[in-house]
């Protein structure tokens, strides 16, 4: 099941059910009038979804045409957005860039940070370049979006409480980092608002694609037009959702509509090309010895899109171009 | 005004106006259920509730006892909750406890955390402790709610986007805080769920108390029935309120119902005592070469409660006890 979120107006939108071609919708019934009603629900509204989910399949719905650009982020605003950083190899490479060493406990140990909830973008919503100084990146990611998940969850029952999967852009001002994350208490100003493709999917929708707690996906960046990515999201997810989620259940409970990432999609093997810029920086600083890609610009423009093996985009394209303010 | 949360079987209870003696309530108009409600439409519901808040001080309105053990958090989901470390004191202290040096920019540039924010706690729930060696710490604050705050929202206009004013207790649990903070990405498991003080007020209720975008207000932390620290919350808060909003502002808006903490507050003069456990045993390694004071452990109880000059609690108490996990 394919699920998004219009804009009407309001602060949480409005749910929608997209046929698995992701050309139409019909809007979700008016118990569940907003994602966060649903994932409150799960249970009774995940019924009702499926049965339009099925009636839109069979045409016995005929829907109305999905237009990207008139959708938010699928939750607007989320209770609680945790992003890891279970890519090895981007971890090396981006600390190696800032200078820094791995931590010691890499392998054992997953790397998570709070990030900010309360304004979610859209997936055609511009990236407002307020300061070029910033150093504004892109950063493509996968996330599950989880229902209630008790303290104590562990790595085994993990998979039961996630209830969807997103394809998101967190976009990190790459300058703010190291003074920010020199003063000891985590990323703040140097993590802005975060962008979502059109669609969620349940993990079924994934098919042999979602397996042992990652999305064996190909994510594919474009920057500038240019394909400058286009990773495996699946084995080398050092640590799986599941993984990510027992870590962050050991001291806490999370309410349902909690977003959690995998951190930047990243492949030891150079011919995938990159989902930030600041690998390929570094990756130009080893060859090279100085980073030529500067950081992005008012006027480009970067789009990241998912496939599975057969070629189907289940979430749809992320498309932002980045724009001074207005 | 004074306003808090009824726990009442849904996810963000039910808004109540409280009389300002702390002894009676009103339950808010329909329009608007929950805190939340009230303010994602601000304007209008804040009329409305001024005028119950005007009945129930005129006798107009009666109202029902306020039993705190069935009060939830004021948002027992939130969509933010970042929190400062604005009294250097503190910052001074705890880092010295862990062998860290405050950073070099201490007096410049606040220092701020991304918290959990889908889980909160009521000013009654018990504080479970699921592991001893965790060290398990309580943490008394002030915080403020915010309204819809855009983007680079400065201090001179901050004002304008607090709402609300609150207690809080910021549970850390300190052994958790080294090995965390050393991975770089900030507090995460270190830091479960926030309890709140029965009561929210209107930076108005504070009256002459809200001054400079501070709380001049005298904040009593009781541990195991021992009053332990009475620290002025006011002129050792280094950073304002309006300052750490133009700071979190600067790359990022925010939805209403942000919540953003003051960080323990802790004064320079001894005689204050603490405001967490960490201060008292930092203070004990310095006197006497070692902590004598254990972190929390099952049974003990800690009350947290605010005054005014002329001895009125705004936000009533809380009172939590630490519990085994059942």
């Amino acid at each position: 099941m394919k699920l998004a979120t219009l804009r009407d107006g309001t602060r949480d939108g409005r749910l929608l059910v997209i046929r698995r071609d992701g050309a139409a919708a019909t809007s979700a019934p008016d118990e569940w009038r907003t994602l966060q009603d649903a994932l409150d629900d799960w249970e009774r509204a995940e019924r009702a979804l499926r049965a339009l989910d099925g009636a839109l399949e069979r045409g016995a719905i005929e829907g109305v045409p999905v237009d990207p650009e008139r959708l938010a982020a699928p939750l607007p605003r989320a209770y609680e957005w945790i992003d890891g950083s279970a890519y090895l190899n981007h971890v090396i490479l981006v600390r190696k860039a800032r200078g820094a060493e791995p931590p010691p406990t890499l392998q054992t140990d997953p790397l998570i940070y709070q990030g900010g909830s309360g304004d979610m973008l859209g997936p055609r919503d511009p990236l407002v370049l307020h300061d070029e100084a910033w150093g504004l990146d892109y950063e493509s990611e996968i996330a599950v979006i989880l229902g209630d998940t008790p303290l104590g969850t562990t790595a085994a029952d993990a998979a039961d409480h996630v209830r969807l999967v997103a394809l998101v852009n967190d976009v990190t001002l790459r300058n703010l980092v190291p003074t920010e994350l020199a003063k000891g208490f985590g990323f703040f100003q140097s993590k802005p608002a975060t962008a979502f493709a059109p669609f969620v999917v349940t993990p079924d929708e994934l098919g042999d694609a979602w397996q042992a707690g990652r999305a064996h996906l190909r994510v594919r960046s474009t920057y500038r037009g240019e394909v400058i990515g286009d990773c495996d999201a699946g084995p080398e997810m050092h640590f799986s959702f599941p993984e990510l989620i027992a870590h962050v259940a050991k001291t806490r409970r999370f309410a349902a509509g909690t977003i959690l990432g995998s951190g930047t999609v990243s492949n030891a093997d150079r011919a995938r090309g990159v989902s930030c810029l600041a690998e390929r920086r570094m990756i130009e600083t080893i060859d090279e010895g100085k980073p030529r890609t500067p950081f992005m610009t008012v006027g480009d423009t970067i789009e990241i899109e998912a496939f599975d093996a057969g070629g189907k985009s289940p979430f749809g394209a992320i498309r932002q171009k980045v724009v001074a303010p207005s």
